[in-house]
């Protein structure tokens, strides 16, 4: 189940604390001035100076030979699949990763390719269990040729993945001729989290991008990165799939600001988060475990009300979360504050524990 | 895992037990003299009077206003799929059916489709496993179009289907705008272990074919049908799959004679499952369910050998049987008699209970 | 043959005058700071409200129920062709139109579609030729499934549609259960140039969408129109295809910009584009028709220099412009004033009837 | 325009003289009882002897290491391709030939390719006009990968390709980076036509196929060879496309007859074919040039009867010819003798000369 009131439903009060997703941020009044000043370019000729600054930044902080920009996350997984895959290939990714359950079968539409979805708690699969999904090459079977990892995981509670589970993995597909990508829709997440570098989460991944629309701030924007030979394969993909650009130094102006100024601010994101989670915790009837970066996945089995009826009586009340499969997902991201979270959970445990009358929003999509 | 040793393997003696599959079937004596002498025309162009005669009477068998022949069931199940879904569909089917685990991705590769794979105990899921399967359309999730089973199940144990079951979830179905196909690979085998007629199996389904080439001991050949609308729509997919063919009343005349001939008589392959299941069971470290037809599938990690070692032992020996995912089967067939049945099972148990060297054949496919 | 040296090539001078093309164009000041104030949302559900306001502006403009945006013109002729047809079908297209020769075969790539190329002078067809490409359904051809004009033509030398010939084709195609598709790139310099309003010019077609990122100078975005229907397709194509965005109020601003004060201006780019034609014909050895819009296409082979040694000698003295097919194009564009293009003729007269060394750029795509 | 009655409409007499097309021969008694006698096995795992033997005669007949059974030309085709290339590649073709226009757009529903139709008369193209049609790689267009010729042409009107012409296209792709690939479904009339060995023609070409189905007399039944690797590419396309068989053997004892006893006699079927365009050159109204193989296209529009008035009267009497594109076609094979070419004429010039009415029967496809 995928389920989310509507932002902006003029029957409804304003929402006051949105923690529907980290897509969600608003660019900063700095963060537009500096878009307001970018010199640009037609990109798709290669002539946006400031798209080409921020692609040759986001190549050496992810180690990789060449990047090109993107305006959407999704765009980078279904153009790095068209790139590494052909049409009756396998991607082997986790069950509950990005690729499998939230691209609308985009993978299979658009590429002719099948997604073997991988166990494991954590939204994270071990180099054993990808071991025993691999099979000899096979008339009846599809050719396996990509694993595709989510960093941090979404689905499966924002987790970071193991720096040595990581390794192994890309040992493991290199090993057996695939080739490797990293959906890094929140790899700065995990980086900070972690205190690993970008670079060295990224190592041994034939291709990484990171999201600058999520927890960094900036209106839309990802960077892919890979070999040159595989950039310029996307490139040809880019331009099939609509995704070439012209005076995109605008958009990318404010990713070059994220850079440098909301990366390491994600540390209070991830505080948020855990202060949240603690609160949560508290109240009876949910449960939720310490989250490792900005997302706050919660159980709310134990309460009165239906998740629905639990979500629809926050927006009424100005709080916007979500349902995302079977828990509630809250997340924290720069508009939102230690009071904020705080004024959360006193609305959270108000209506859990109190006498909720049930309101139907209309649907919106995480 | 899928392993057969190779059957014409010249570096071994001859197969004199061949229980790898019902495709095995040598046409008889009988049967060739009905292909010899059918009268034939282009079947491309609708004037092939055995195809016609074939594609009426099946027509009729199935219940279904119009039927097209067809060189194998694979391309049956694929250009069902084509008729009915478009790129970006999902398909429900149950997790170990044919269409999911054993047509080399061709739903996405050909189609652009995605398979939903249902969970549920020998093959068979249920109404209710279907409907908590769908969901509301949404721009993040396939397009859910078409539900697919496999009569009988295969790797589900060769089971047939539950009447009410089947009848279910036709009626779910289509109540949520899904049509509906069966993959009737050894529906015949179906009808006559449970008593049901064809047409009553199929009825409720939107498309359904049946095969020639397993069973009904045919070289090739198989049957789809529907309603007309829909087996127009199947002629452009045959044609662009390569499908169409000449003066394929040869092998018709074939399938006719199955028809006539060999019907009743799966009565007897289901017999000689059951004896072999039964004796199989009596050997230590082996373990096999009563088959419901003539597939017997059954387990061996209680021996000594590993299934490798076992199948090619048996190679060795002249009994051909293989390892489909982790258990071995067994396979009856028109070839196939109670002596022989006696024979393999004491091959089997001096194999399983003796001092077996594993000889490694090369690599086949069931 | 397409080719262009490169704007930003280090080892040349700076470009004074672009007639690369318009979609070299500059955002100015005000349109920036437009953008820079813009009130923002999340696109992907909806809730972006200077979005909302552009989309139904412009369904409003173009006379169709709804309207969405898109981050470049070829996804949303993609997103169109991959909602209006199946895999298997035929579009039917100008020869020379940029679904034909400028969009990398992502027709056939994604959506498995066949392009029907018809002649026509100027980049048009008439209805007569449409109706002769017309064939009734046959299992060895294409299923015919939509018509597809460019507006203005761009190979075909920037010229107008014929308001009769549009509303002919339209009716044709409809007779015969085919949908149509409106590229309107340059649709509002086909306006401005014929006094025919936008919404009478795609009346009859069933999508049609304006490109705000060539005349109209904002620096990305554009808008697909049609029934509520298709544009609900259209979205579920628009999310596989990567192209759902974010806070792209940013950049919808921009095109809310341009069209309070763009569109009237056009008609200088026209008039700037006949004083280049006018003065490109008393130069030796160029010729060149008479532009309806803003594309100027001239024919050198009467120069004693190749097509690429003049493209690379005007590049050398700061003149930009392109080799498209057999001829050269220079567009003019709301960066152009008539001050350059008389600089511009001046530049080309001298290398055109000088003695000009060729000078390889890099190659550039237009 | 395609257009045939039905050779078995039964308003209508039988047909006496077939002359619609070479797939219409019936297989001879003793091609029958080759089939009846033939040892067969499983074909999807290579254990059909007959098969086997067919498959190695072809390869050596046409110089290649390996072959593949299919069960109709149109599967070679698109499963050469599908093998070939990748989605968004493009095949160089002539604009008249069987894979542009008599495949239901296949290559580009199944595999996302794009033909690009080259220019020539009788149906060949020049190394030059090849040469002129190739470009560098470039984002917006297609990637160039595949070139293919039919032998003979048939919409070209059944031409033995020069073979210097051959030599030089297959050289020019090479050094190109292309594969070659040749629909050789007359290659066996082009090789007795022109006396050069099958090996030679083939030779310098990636992939050819040779149609048992034709003028070989076969039921059904066609050999694709090349490389090994280039086989087992195809391999998992046969399986995709639901083109694996099971005992076949039965199919390919009759082609094995047919390259014993048929392939010496195709120069019969060219002698009738020119009997018959000399004579159809000296009815009023009527041209045909004279035929290098089996095809006779001849033009009626001198005649006082529409194409399909004629075609229908013909086949009132018992004629049966096909229109295709704007001439008529007449095919010779092994069940027309001289003595029915004589009669055909005598019927064709009582009709075109006479008072005919025409008869519209139902349309069947060539």
């Amino acid at each position: 189940m995928i389920y989310a009131p509507a932002p902006d439903d003029p029957r409804l009060p304003p929402v006051r604390i949105n923690l529907l997703s980290d897509t969600q941020t608003q660019p900063s009044a700095a963060m537009r001035e500096a878009m307001a000043r970018a010199p640009v370019g037609d990109e798709q000729i290669g002539a946006d100076p400031t798209v080409n600054a921020l692609c040759a930044r986001v190549a050496d902080l992810l180690g990789k030979e060449a990047a090109v920009f993107m305006a959407s996350g999704t765009i980078c997984n279904i153009a790095a699949t068209l790139a590494h895959c052909r049409a009756g290939d396998e991607i082997l990714a986790h069950e509950t990763s990005h690729v499998v359950s939230l691209e609308g079968c985009t993978h299979a539409a658009l590429g002719g390719f099948q997604i073997h979805p991988l166990p494991g708690a954590g939204g994270q699969f071990s180099a054993e269990t990808l071991r025993s999904a691999l099979h000899r090459p096979d008339r009846h079977q599809a050719r396996q040729s990509l694993v595709c990892v989510e960093q941090t995981t979404n689905l499966g509670g924002g987790t970071v993945w193991n720096a040595l589970t990581l390794r192994q993995i890309a040992e493991l597909a290199r090993a057996n001729g695939l080739a490797t990508h990293m959906d890094g829709a929140r790899l700065m997440n995990a980086s900070v989290a972690s205190g690993i570098s970008p670079r060295q989460i990224a190592a041994g991944w034939d291709s990484v991008w990171i999201d600058f629309s999520k927890g960094l701030g900036a209106p839309l924007g990802a960077v892919l990165a890979g070999s040159r030979d595989f950039i310029d394969e996307v490139w040809l993909w880019k331009q099939r799939l609509g995704g070439s650009l012209r005076q995109a130094g605008i958009c990318a102006a404010a990713c070059l600001y994220a850079l440098d100024h909301n990366v390491g601010r994600l540390a209070e994101d991830h505080a948020n988060a855990r202060l949240l989670a603690a609160g949560l915790s508290q109240i009876d009837g949910v449960s939720a475990a310490p989250p490792e970066t900005n997302l706050v996945y919660f159980d709310v089995s134990g309460a009165a009300w239906s998740k629905q009826a639990i979500v629809d009586a926050l927006r009424a009340r100005g709080v916007l979360i979500s349902i995302l499969s079977d828990r509630l997902r809250a997340c924290t991201h720069l508009d939102v504050t230690p009071a904020m979270i705080q004024e959360a959970l006193a609305v959270i445990r108000n209506v859990v524990e109190g006498d909720t009358t049930a309101r139907i929003g209309r649907s919106a999509q995480i």
